[in-house]
């Protein structure tokens, strides 16, 4: 199993792609795709087409995005909307059924705590991907992303073992 | 020259398309891309597709959207930039520039005033549009999305001449 996690944001969406064997985790690639200046219809498309290399180019068979944090400023949620709406439909588009986790979640499966501090959490994800680089920061959230969706898949599949 | 134009919503997704020859306008298409159910990737899917198709089988040359009321409630925001993501990104992917009016330009543009009600916008388009038939009220926006567009690309185009 192959996992993509996605970060998403309108000028900096995180992304990255661990391989899932068993309790073991490899890290493929990860990375950040910015996107900047006036023109959103054309940033969105860098976003789309950006996403849609990666995926081409690393073949995952699973997807997650984190979800948004909604804040009380309505200019910066409707951003990371329209930048979230991508980040959902570039792995739909190619096929992929894509899981959606709240911070906190991700937090307590790569930590084992929900308030971890982002530097707990890029720690925690060089300890699970050994000799990993990271891109920056939203690229760590989403290596962080897919180890928790990698996590969620394998405790469901223990369970359909069990059932 | 014709111009798409699209009322952006999550469940519904308003869109028309008119031909504009000089001062004459023409209807060519239009409707509701409707998305339902909890699977949020695979609605926004079924509406980038819808998109996508639409601007396949009618060929605009130009398309609009119209920007975003942003309310106090963070979470239908949120909702609705997803949608506004793919209603960007659709005509974009296709080439087409995308114009962006606010919700007060277009009405402006259509009725006269600004600060119009939704009934008066409807039936402005009818009236510039004759025989025109209305598949619902997203629908009338999005064709007056389109009559706005047109407007002002004929605009500029008149500038143009005389510079």
């Amino acid at each position: 199993m192959r996992v993509l996690g996605i970060d998403p944001g309108l000028r900096n969406m995180g992304w990255g792609v661990i391989e899932v064997d068993g309790p073991r985790l490899r890290h493929i690639a990860n990375g950040i795709i910015h996107s900047e200046g006036s023109d959103l219809p054309a940033r969105l498309s860098i976003l789309f087409r950006g996403l849609a290399a990666i995926i081409a180019s690393h073949a995952p068979t699973a997807a997650a995005v984190e979800q948004t944090f909604v804040n009380k400023d309505a200019v910066a949620t409707l951003k990371l909307g329209q930048a979230r709406g991508i980040a959902l439909l570039a792995p739909a588009e190619a096929g992929l059924t894509v899981g959606e986790y709240a911070p906190n979640a991700v937090k307590k499966a790569v930590v084992g705590v929900g308030h971890a501090a982002k530097q707990q959490v890029e720690h925690m994800v060089r300890m699970q991907l050994p000799g990993v680089a990271i891109a920056g920061s939203d690229a760590a959230d989403a290596l962080a992303i897919a180890i928790c969706h990698a996590h969620h898949l394998q405790g469901r599949r223990a369970i359909r073992v069990v059932a």
